[in-house]
This record gives C-alpha cells, structure tokens and sequence, in this order.
C-alpha cells in the first residue's frame, strides 16, 4: 500500500511506534460480527472469475454469513441474488454449480419461478388474492462488478463506487491480458486466526529474513527486513532502480526462477526487471502479477479465529496447453510461502491469549501495517466509517 | 387441521396472503431457548409406546434439555420423574434402559433409595439430623398419560388436561386398534432444520407435485397440490367423495399399493375409501393410520437449527408374524416421502440465511400453516400463552 | 481437609443439614468465566514436577486460557512468562518442549529476543525512534514456586503467600523425599464434569462403599461410609487408632496390597500404619502419600462440563529401576478407583439437567464438602474474597 501516501523518492518509514490494535479485535465473537457487517458485508468482496461461469450456469456462494446466488445468462450478463425465495424462504440452489434450463430461476421446493432479473413470474398451484402483488416479491439483488476478469459482490444498500478506489485508474495491471487468462491451479487453506492478522503479516517484511528464507533468496530486500528498496537508509532515487527486484537472473516465482512460458508482451521495462507486481483489494483480495503468469489470493473469514485463505494462478491458455510445461514448478513456490505465512499467522493468533497483553507496538517499518489498520479503524461505528474508501494499490509484499 | 374452524363443505382457502413468522424465529438461540420453555417443556410430548416398556423397567428419556425417568411397577402402572437424585444431583438412571430390582429407585452414588411413587425411603450410612425431612426430599414428579397405546409427558407445573383437547373426543382412531399394535419398524433421522419448518412443510402440500412424484401419483389430489379435494374450485360436497384419498386399486402406503396383512376389521366405509387417516398432536408427533398398519411420526429439537424425527410402524402382531410378511415393502414407501421431506425442510433452512429476508409470505392453499403458525403464536409469552390449547386433529398431509 | 476447624479427638460430622451450591454453579459459562477468574488464575496451579524440565529447556503450558512459557535456565533456574511477544503478540513457543539454543528467548516471527529474566534485548532489522523504549517492552512475568519438587504458578497481580498456606509449614510430606522421586507414570482422563463435582467427589466417603468395592476392601473405615475412622460414633481418641488405615497386613495401594519397592526409611509410625497420607492443594491437585510410593492428582477445568484429570505416579528412582519391579501392579489400583470416581462425578453432571432442581442438600458426614464449598464461596465476588486462603491440609479421602 505504499501509494500516494508517500513519494517513492523519500522514505515511507514512521517516525514513531504507535499502537498496533486491541487484543480483543482479533478475538472476540461480537466484534468480529462488527466487522462482518461494516466491512465484509459492504465493500466489493471477491467471488470468482469470470471467465470460470459459463452462461446459463448458477452457483452458490456463502459470504459473511449470507447465502448468496451467482448467474450469468444465456447473452453472458452476470447477475447475483439472495439465494432466497420469497415465498418461505427455502434456498433456490442448493449445489455448488448447476445449469440454467430455461431463462427462469425456479424454486425447487413450490416452483415459485423467478426471471433471471429476478422479478417474479410464476407460482404454480396457488390462487392469488387481491392483496398479493408479484412485483412485490421479486429476488434480493446484489450488485456484481467485473474487473480485470474478477467477479465482485457487495452486500451493501448503498456499495461504494467501484471506480472510485484510489489508484484504481492507473493499477499497474493494465499490460497484462488480465480477462484473458484461465486458472491453471488453486490452493486452499484454513488458517486458525483472524483475517486481520493475515493482512498484517502481508504489509510488512520484517518476517521475511526468519520465516521465508527461499523467498529472501528470490528477492534480495526482503533478506534485509524491507518491503522495497527506498526503505534503506542508502536509498537513491536516482538510480533508476526497480522495486522490489527479484534477483538477478531470476524472471519469476518458479522454484528454477525461470519463467514458465512466454513473457506477457506489453509489460513494459519496470514492471519486466521488477519482475513481480502487487494490487491489494481490501479486505477481499490481492494479486501478483509476473512476467509469465499471475496469482490471486483471497481471504474469507469463517470466525473470529478463522479465516479461509484461497490462492488462484492464472495463466495464457498457450501457456498450460504447451508441452512440457511444468506446474509444480510454478505452483510450489508460493505455495511455500504462502505456507511459512500461514503458519507465522496461526503462531501470531495463538500468542494473543494473554490477558495482561492488550495490544502490539507498531515498528518504523511497519508502515503498511499502520496504513492496514488505519483503514479498518475508519471502517467501523465510532471509527469514523462512512467513505467506501476501496483500496487497490501497487504494493511491496511477502 | 382442517377441522372445526372449517367445514369440510366449504373451501378452506385463506382469502389474504398473511406474513410467515419471523425470520429470527427459525434461527435465534433464545428465541429456541423460549419455545423449549413455553411449548416443549409444557405440553404433553410423547415418549413411547406403552407396550414397549416392560414391567420393573426403568427408561431414560432426554426431554427439552431435562434428563427425566420412565418407569412401569410391578403391576404395570406408569411413572415418570426427574431423573435427579435429591441429595446431590446425581442421574439415577445411566443407561437407556434398566431392570428394577426391587421396589426401590436406587441412586447408584450414595445409595439413596425412593419408593416407585417417588417417595425418599432410605439413606444409607448416613446420620439424620432434625432438620432433614425424608418427606422434602421426594423425586421431582412428572406427570404420565397413556392414550391409544402412546405414552405421554408433559413438564408443565400444570400440565393442559389431555382430555380437553380439541377433537380427542371424536378423534378418527377409534376404529384401529391401536393400544395392541407393535412396533415393526423405527426410522431415525436428525435433519438440519427448525422444528417449526417440519411442521410448515406437514401443513401444506403446494410441494407434493415437486418434491413427492410417488406420494402424488398414490393420492391423486396431491397431484394438484391440495392437500383434500374440497381446495378444488370444482368440488361439489354432495359427491360424497371421501378426502383424501389414495388412487383407484391402491389401499395402503406401501411400494406395490397392496394391504401388507389383513385389513382392520372395524373401519368405516369412509376410512376404509380414504385409505389414509391423519391425526395431529402438536408439537410432539403426528400419526397417519390406513387400513392394514399404523404410522407414527414424532420430533425432538435438537437445537434452533437441528430436529430429530423419529418414525415408528405399527402392525397388528399377526402381520408381522404372517409367512411372507414383505416389511420393505410398507416402510421403503414412506421413508421416501419422509427424506424428500426432510431434504425439503433444510433447503428451506439454509434459505433463510439471508440478512435482507424477514419473513415469507403464505399463501391462500397453507391455511393449515397459517393455523400452526397462530397455535405457536398463542403459547410464547406475548402472543397470548395460557389457553393450554392441544391440538390433535384429523389431517390431510404430505 | 479436616484439619484445624475440628480437633481430630471430636466428631467432625455436621450438626446440620446445609444447602449444596446451586446447580447453575456447575454449568453455566459465564460463572465459569467467573470462576477461572477468582480462583484459576489467583491461586497457586500445579504446572508439573520440577526435576521434569531439564536445564536449558521451554515448555508451553496453557492454564485457564492463558498460554504461558516455563523454562529453565543453564544454572537450574526457573521461571515463567506469558507466552507472548510484546512487538505484535506472536507465540515464542509454539512446541510443547523446547531447548534453548542460547541464553534468549527468540520470538520466531520477528526474531525480537528477551534475556532468560525477559528483558526486551534486541530487534533485528528495525530502526528504533526515540518514543521506544526496550525497558517497557520486557516478557509479561509470572511467578513460579517450588514446593516439594511441584512447580506452581499463579496468574494473580498480588498472588497469595504460598508460604502463608495453613498447615504447609507443618505438612505431612516432610518426612518423604519428595523432591528426588521420578515420575513412573501418567495417566490422564478427560471428564464430561465440572471441576468442583470432582472436589465435591474427593471430600467425602459416602459413596465408597457402592462405588469402590476394592478400595473399601483396603481400607475398613471407607466401607463405613467414613473417611476417617473418628467420624464414627463408637470411636474412642485414646485408642491411638490410626486414621485412615488400610486392612491388616495391606502396606500399600497396589493391587495385591504390599510395598513396590522399599519403604521410605524416614516415616513417622503413625504414617506407616496408616499407609496412607493425603495432602490437598486447592484447586489444583491433591497428593497421597503411601510408605513405597506417592500419587499425585491434579486438575484443569476445561469448560464448565469438562475437566482434564492427571495423575502421576512418583518413586524412588531405585524402585523403579529394581529387577522384578511391576508397574502394572502399582498403578491399576488407584486406576481403578480414579475411573470409578470419574464415571461418578460425569453421572452427578448429568443429574443436574433438572430445572425443579435448584441446589442438592449435604449430610452431617459431608463436612469436607461444606468446607470446601465455603472456600469456593469465599473466592468469588460478592463471596467474601481476597483472603487468599491456600489450603493443603492432610486429608482422608477415597
């Protein structure tokens, strides 16, 4: 997240070590509801790609607690419901996937049978009285928003603007074929601790030196503790240098370094020698795009203690159809680190069952952890929520 | 419960569509918490059949979170209590079932012994003082009713008077034997659902022609989605057609449609053409009787959002003893019906996750909802408790 | 228990009838929060024997919620922390037993790192601003206390004097060689019971005779009823009768009644006919010294209906290490017993489901369980605390 916040001419360090946040924000049950609402219940929360809903497909998706439905029709809209009848509330879907056979969402329990705008249609069997009024009873709509080839939901009456988020208009992900690409892999993990906690690990380096000794290896600032160069008290500007770099002779996050296919074309020279390009979407989403191939991670609490963290690597269809292509060349590598984080959260969320500890201190390079915090302290009542700040950012990370 | 509020000779159609009950009330713990106390722990709620309890026998039963004692004497009187010893708490009973041996409940800690009227008898080892009166220290008493071969409890202090229930007077069984039927058969499931929602889906049969092919191919006007032919706009009361009833040359519940045994002598002519005849008791169980065997469905929450249902099958003994007897034959019928239902139940469940959805809305044909409903409506505490209304019922069902 | 509060030449028997504590005592979550709070983490709690934790060695240790780090130095001293790093509240032992590599305590997600006494030393990589200041940011301290060769801790700002415990200063342990006995064995049961039904359980004899056979069998006394042999009413001070006393020609509790090994050479007479010496910690573990080999039991509260029970079987390291020595022999005995006690103490839980029942009633012979639920009526709020009473008293028991 080190964006327009600070110049990347001058240090982004703090000056000062303020307080990292209580103890009971990581743990308690009716905090965490808090959070649900005022955070995961109302910004743009990833649900997929787009390219994974064939038409005239629905799917179930479980959100913050919500039971949700997701649709594209048969001319390729994308569209999401409460998966919710109004009759008497019975789930419309009730598998992971399943065909669309008519241009109807029909509820299996009394064939209430919706249009795939939601509106109601039909209700077989029953004899309607004056007072009912079908357009009175149509589905719960929740806004969907493409990007990039990401399907976004928000939960909210009244969701931030998309195109609003800082920095969105420029995000560093415009030279790579980002719609294009199809999912080679994924990788899912429960982890025992708070999804805050995961975002913190994410926006400093400090750990890297003690937790990711490959990784420190592949990117020759982290060894040193640092997210980027201009961390460094020997930092010049001037020198042109990209940040962060991975080695020299390494192309990308594979085990061997190289790359595993073609290059992406339209790269241009900075994004090619740094070798390893960073948007985070709070609190949903981050992505790493590399010369060759591109990672999205997720996150999805499941409890205050719980988070489900899910990673996706996205590559040219010529890519994983070309022979000899090797994926645990590609996929073992962050697959590692993302392991060693996982851990290091778990081992983080355990150390905060103490009662005479009531919150963390913030080091000069944890910046980003402060921004991170900042920002959640502006999501919630009292902590001044209210400007559907969406923050996708180039960002220096483990 | 199509019954006194309704003649059978006029349509029972509700005229408006009235809102479901309260999204909350299917999920919230307290609100559970509050039915428990206000229904489960004072109506009477059936625990087994009488002749399944042998004489000198002791049961435990687990009851609305109380753990209570069933226990037949000698000469074959039936007792229920707390199953809690007086002086420190401890279970008497602890295990399913047990053989008295004497005239004695003995408490396995410290030896007290309570007569089988419940009465503190002896101490053992221990010195009296004055301030102990044996007479203070009796087992919670919990009071017993048999009816047609079922055995009651209620936890009530004061329980509603069985007899005083609507319709028991006139109530349809009288005509099967039922108190010297034995059980042939129990089906136990535990279904992801509120109990109310078991009781929604009985009440209506807008969902036969979804969710039951077979059951609405053997009762042709479940086909239509009544539950009795006198929901039809053509019905005339004066055909003398008797509702509802089972296809042309089907006469039981059972795979091949045939009787299972020899026919009960005694039928009407009416209960004999209907072929199936329902009698509701709620909360606790219904109990759905054709001409060659009986059928007794009951429920036990388990929690908001968890219902065990428990389905036995009475025969006459010969039936059972009969060469050739098919069993899978009567129960495979409606195990199928009772595990669409069930399936039905927890989609509808599972729909009623959903923070924008605050009740359903019913439908003219679930009159028989809306009555259940209104019952649950009168025993909470601001919904007008009190009346002590029991409700067993002749029914058409799903 | 019965130690200063009644004279052993006097009945010890209550003269009343008193009331028992309440049943919500015993399962409610929010007085068992309130409960590890007034007595768990302010009294003294056994975390394990000291000649168990090497020099050079951690272990973590988690004691009503609360993770903590035990550790002892190169020079055998030993100490406790919270288990916490004081930068972002990591876990600094996320194993159950580690060695020290060095004379820090290295958090293994930043490398912060704290001398054996916990002062904050160094922290790599970070720049350190002038608000910092290492003096504040040392390990959370907890005292430890050595007793007998038992490490204790106490979660108390102000714990109380271990020294001030009645009856430690002349405890009947001394003349056993405590601090050199090994550990032969260990066995642990988890119970479906609250923590106090087991102390409940362990304060009287009224249920030995049904529950024990064997134990009542070894010691005469307990097949009265009795713990000890004053509580009878024939008993006579003068006889110099030992209290209590196993059965002529027993030694021991070992399965075929004699010594496993060599006697302890420095037993008063008293203590070698009793065969028998009981030494109670409350609410942590009681003690039970025997002429060849000493038990020791202990407890933690897992949930208001859950408790881990540990015993731990302790002898001269050349008992153990004798030709021909059975283990089996020893620790069936008092196996048996402990297992007898816990299915008891889970079925005295199970009995207290009964709403009607509001609190049991103790019997004159139940004096110990008064005494102990007026102590544990004393540590909790609104119940007199703030006495800090410790109490190890020499005790009868089964």
């Amino acid at each position: 997240m080190n964006d327009a916040h600070h110049s990347q001419s001058s240090s982004p360090l703090l000056d000062h070590c303020p307080p990292s946040l209580p103890v009971e924000d990581y743990r308690d049950p009716a905090w965490h509801a808090a959070e649900e609402r005022a955070i995961w219940r109302r910004h743009w929360i990833y649900v997929g790609r787009e390219n994974a809903l064939p038409p005239m497909t629905m799917r179930r998706i479980s959100l913050a607690g919500q039971n949700l439905l997701l649709l594209r029709d048969g001319e390729g809209t994308v569209s999401a419901f409460h998966n919710t009848c109004r009759h008497r509330g019975a789930e419309l879907c009730s598998v992971d996937e399943k065909k669309l056979r008519s241009r109807l969402i029909v509820c299996p329990y009394h064939q209430w049978s919706y249009s795939l705008t939601g509106d109601l249609v039909r209700t077989p069997f029953v004899s309607i009285p004056d007072d009912f009024r079908k357009e009175e009873h149509g589905l719960y709509h929740v806004p969907v928003q493409a990007w990039n080839g990401f399907l976004f939901v928000s939960l909210a009456d009244a969701p931030p603007d998309f195109r609003d988020a800082p920095d969105l208009g420029d995000a560093a992900l415009d030279n790579w074929p980002m719609a294009d690409l199809v999912t080679g892999h994924v990788w899912v993990k429960e982890l025992q601790c708070n999804w805050k906690i995961f975002w913190e690990n994410y926006n400093e380096c400090l750990h890297c030196p003690g937790i990711h000794p490959e990784l420190s290896e592949r990117v020759p600032v982290y060894a040193r503790g640092y997210m980027a160069a201009n961390e460094a008290p020997d930092w010049a500007p001037d020198t042109g240098q990209t940040l962060p770099a991975l080695k020299a002779g390494a192309r990308s996050w594979t085990v061997n370094g190289l790359a595993c296919g073609p290059e992406f074309p339209d790269l241009s020279r900075a994004e090619r020698e740094a070798g390893q390009t960073f948007v985070t979407l709070l609190p949903t989403m981050f992505i790493v795009a590399h010369v060759d191939y591109v990672r999205a991670v997720s996150l999805r609490p499941l409890g205050p203690e719980r988070t489900e963290l899910r990673a996706e690597w996205l590559f040219p269809a010529e890519t994983l159809a070309a022979p000899g292509f090797d994926l645990a060349n590609v996929v073992d590598f962050a697959t590692l680190v993302m392991a060693q984080d996982g851990a290091a959260c778990e081992m983080n969320q355990r150390g905060l069952q103490c009662d005479r500890f009531r919150q963390g201190t913030l080091m000069p390079q944890e910046f980003d952890v402060f921004r991170f915090q900042q920002w959640v302290r502006r999501q919630l009542p009292g902590g001044g929520m209210g400007q559907g700040s969406w923050v996708p950012v180039t960002h220096g990370d483990s």
